[in-house]
C-alpha cells in the first residue's frame, strides 16, 4: 500500500518546535510553551470530589452549561453571546478557522505569530496572509500594513493578545482599529487570548474591549498551569459559536467532562486568588530574566507585556535564528529560532521564562555563554 | 455583522439524534449513546493516584508512550504500526478522514452508519458514498453493491464493526473481501471498531485480521463506560499513522494527560477484569430487550452481534422512523429513527440498552404501550 494522502497536508509537517525539541534532550528547557509550576490545588480537590461521585457521561457537545455559563461571565457577559467549551484552546481556534474560511478564503495571521495559525488556515484550504508586527519596532502591530492586506478574499483576522512568541499587548486603539478593519470589510475578528491572565503591568484589553462582534479563543491552560487537563474554549457570538460548537461535536464529541467539572473550582474568590499566585511567580520569573539579559549580558530584547516569552536578539552573533538556536543545543539550552513564527522574528530567539526558578537562573547561564561563545567564533 | 461561513457547513447541521435528545425530557432514554454504568473503579484509583503527583503537562502529541506501547500491543503489535491517542475516538476518526480525502475525492460510509462519517467526509471538503448494509437481509454488508461503488476518485472505506445502529458484526470473509477491494483500488480501509469489546458471542474479528493495512480507530468509551473520559486512538501503518499525528497536532496537541495516565490501569489483568464485568452486565441487558421484543411484543428486530443497539422495525405502524419516534416522545420514551443512519435505516428504530436495568424495563413497557397505540392508531 502506497497512501494517498488529502493535498491539506502537503508541506505541513511537525512543527519546528516540537523538531528542536526533540533534540534538546539534556539541555535546560527554555522552548517551553507551558507553565512548569504546579496546578492550583482547588482544581484537584474539585477534580478528587468528581471521583468520588457518579457517572463521567458526556458533557452536551457545547459543554457543562454551569461552566459555559461561567465562562460566558468571565468574558462579561454580553447579550448574545455563547460559549463552546472544547479540548484546550487549539481546538477551538481549529474550529473557528474551519467554521470561517475554505478554499478560495484568506485569513489574516500574525507575523511572527503561533505556528498554528497559518497551518489551521492552510488545513482548512484557505491561504493565510501574514500581516507584519514589526521587530524594528518592537514587534508593534504595523495597522497600515495590515490594512493594506485586506482583500476581498479575506474572511478572518486572526489577533493574539498578549502575544506568542513577541510578549507584546493589543492597545485599546489597536483593537479598536481592527474592530473598524472588521466591519468595514466584513470580516470576523478571532482573538487568541489565552495569555491574557498573564500580564505584568494592567490587564492587557480584550478584543471584546472593542467590540462585540469578535470571538475570542482562551482557556486556563496557561494561567492555571493545566495544559495537560485540555481545557480551552470560544466565546463570541451565537451564530459563529453555534458553527463552532457543529464542528466541535464532529471534531470531538466534547471536552473531558472531569476536567470540565473540576475546572469550575477556578471560577470562586479562591480559584481567582491562585491564579494570582500564579501570575507573581511569572512576574518573579519575568523580572530574573529582563535583568539578566539586560544588566548581565547587555542583551537586546524587547520586555515583554504578558505572556511568558521574551524575544532575544542574536544580531552580533551574525547567525540566523535556526543555526543560533541548533549551536545552543551545544551549550545544553533549548530555545526556539524566531524564524519559526515568520519572517519577522528572524534575527531572534524566543526565550521562555516559564520552568522553574532554578532551570531558569541555570538556562540563562547557559545561554549567556552560548551566546559569548557564538560572538567569539563569529571574530 | 453577518458573518459568512466556510461551505463545508452548508447543510450540516447539529444532528438529528441530539436535536431528538433535546426534546425527550421526562422520558426514559432508548436513545443513549454510552452506557449508563459507572466506569472501571481501577481507572478512579489511578486518577486519583495521578492527582497526589506531580504537574500534568502536555503529552507527547501522540500520546504517553507507555501508553501508545499498550494500544499498539492491544491491537496485535504489528510491525510498521503505530498509534495516536486523541480525545475520544471522534477524533481519531475526524483526523484520519482529514489526512485522507478532500476536495474531488469520495469515501464509502455504511448505510445505514454513524452520522459522523458522511458529516466528517463533507468537511473534508470530500463526497460520502453510502455502501448499503440491506434491512432486508438482516443489515448484512451487501459486497456485490459495495465494489461496485469504488471509482478513481474512492479514497478510503470506512467500515464499522461492530456497528452503530445495527449491532452486527463483519464476519472475517467480508473483512478479506474488503481488503482485497482496498488493494486492488489503492484505498485505504479505515476501521471503526469502539464496539469490539462489548459482543455477544465470540470476539468480533478485527480488520487487522484480515490484513496489515488498515487503520483501526478505537478507544474505551463505550468497553470501559469512559464516555466523559475522551479517550481513543488510531492505530495502523506508520505513514498514515504520522499523518493524523499532524492533523492532531493542529486540532488540539494531545488528549487529556490525566485521563491517559488514568486509563494505562486498563491494561492490566484487573482492568481487563472490569472490562468483562462490564460486558456481562451488558450481555444480561441484550438478553432482557431481545427477549421483551421477541416473546412478548412479536416484533420484528435484528439480533446484535454486539454494541448495545437493537434495530426493531416499525412496519406495522405505517409510520416512517421520524414519524414512529417523534410520537412516542408522548409515551415518554426515547428512541432513535433509523433514517438518521441512512436510507437503508428507514422503517427501524434504533433502540440502546445501554441503560440501567430499571430504567430499561421501563422504556421497553413504554415502548411497547407506544408501539401498540400507533398500531391501533392505523387500523
Amino acid at each position: 500500500m502506497s497512501p494517498r494522502f488529502a493535498r491539506r497536508l502537503d508541506g505541513i509537517e511537525i512543527s519546528m518546535i516540537r523538531q528542536i525539541m526533540s533534540r534538546a534532550a539534556g539541555c535546560v528547557n527554555l522552548g517551553l510553551g507551558e507553565p512548569e509550576f504546579a496546578d492550583p490545588p482547588r482544581v484537584r480537590k474539585q477534580a478528587r470530589r468528581v471521583l468520588q461521585g457518579g457517572r463521567i457521561g458526556y458533557s452536551p457537545n457545547a459543554g457543562i452549561p454551569e461552566l459555559c455559563r461561567r465562562v460566558h461571565e468571565y468574558h462579561g457577559g454580553r447579550g448574545g453571546h455563547s460559549v463552546c467549551v472544547t479540548n484546550g484552546s487549539q481546538e477551538a481556534l481549529f474550529d473557528a478557522v474551519f467554521a470561517l474560511a475554505g478554499p478560495g478564503d484568506e485569513v489574516l495571521v500574525p507575523n511572527p505569530g503561533y505556528v498554528t495559525y497559518p497551518t489551521a488556515v492552510r488545513l482548512a484550504g484557505a491561504t493565510p496572509v501574514p500581516y507584519p508586527l514589526r521587530s524594528r519596532d518592537g514587534f508593534r502591530l504595523d495597522s497600515e500594513a495590515l490594512k493594506a492586506l485586506v482583500s476581498p478574499r479575506t474572511r478572518a483576522l486572526i489577533l493574539n493578545t498578549p502575544s506568542n512568541p513577541t510578549g507584546r499587548s493589543l492597545t485599546l486603539e489597536q483593537l479598536q482599529g481592527a474592530a473598524r478593519l472588521a466591519e468595514e470589510n466584513d470580516l470576523v475578528l478571532v482573538s487568541d487570548e489565552i495569555y491574557r491572565e498573564t500580564h505584568y503591568g494592567t490587564p492587557p484589553p480584550s478584543v471584546l474591549d472593542a467590540t462585540d462582534a469578535a470571538v475570542v479563543i482562551c482557556g486556563f491552560s496557561k494561567a492555571a498551569a493545566m495544559t495537560g487537563w485540555r481545557l480551552g474554549w470560544a466565546c463570541g457570538p451565537r451564530a459563529i459559536i453555534d458553527k463552532v460548537t457543529v464542528l466541535h461535536q464532529n471534531t470531538s464529541i466534547c471536552a473531558s467532562t472531569l476536567t470540565q467539572r473540576a475546572a469550575l473550582a477556578l471560577f470562586t474568590p479562591e480559584g481567582r486568588d491562585e491564579i494570582e499566585r500564579l501570575r507573581q511567580r511569572m512576574v518573579r520569573n519575568r523580572l530574573l530574566t529582563c535583568r539578566w539579559l539586560g544588566r548581565r549580558m547587555g542583551q537586546a530584547f524587547v520586555p515583554p507585556d504578558g505572556a511568558f516569552y521574551v524575544m532575544v536578539s542574536i544580531e552580533e552573533t551574525g547567525l540566523d535564528s535556526l543555526s543560533a538556536s541548533l549551536e545552543m543545543l551545544q551549550d545544553k539550552v533549548a530555545t526556539i529560532p524566531g524564524a519559526a513564527f515568520g519572517s519577522e522574528g528572524e534575527g531572534y530567539l524566543r526565550l521562555s521564562f516559564a520552568c522553574r526558578p532554578e532551570s531558569l537562573r541555570k538556562g540563562l547561564r547557559r545561554f549567556e555563554t552560548g551566546i559569548n561563545r557564538l560572538v567569539q567564533n563569529r571574530k
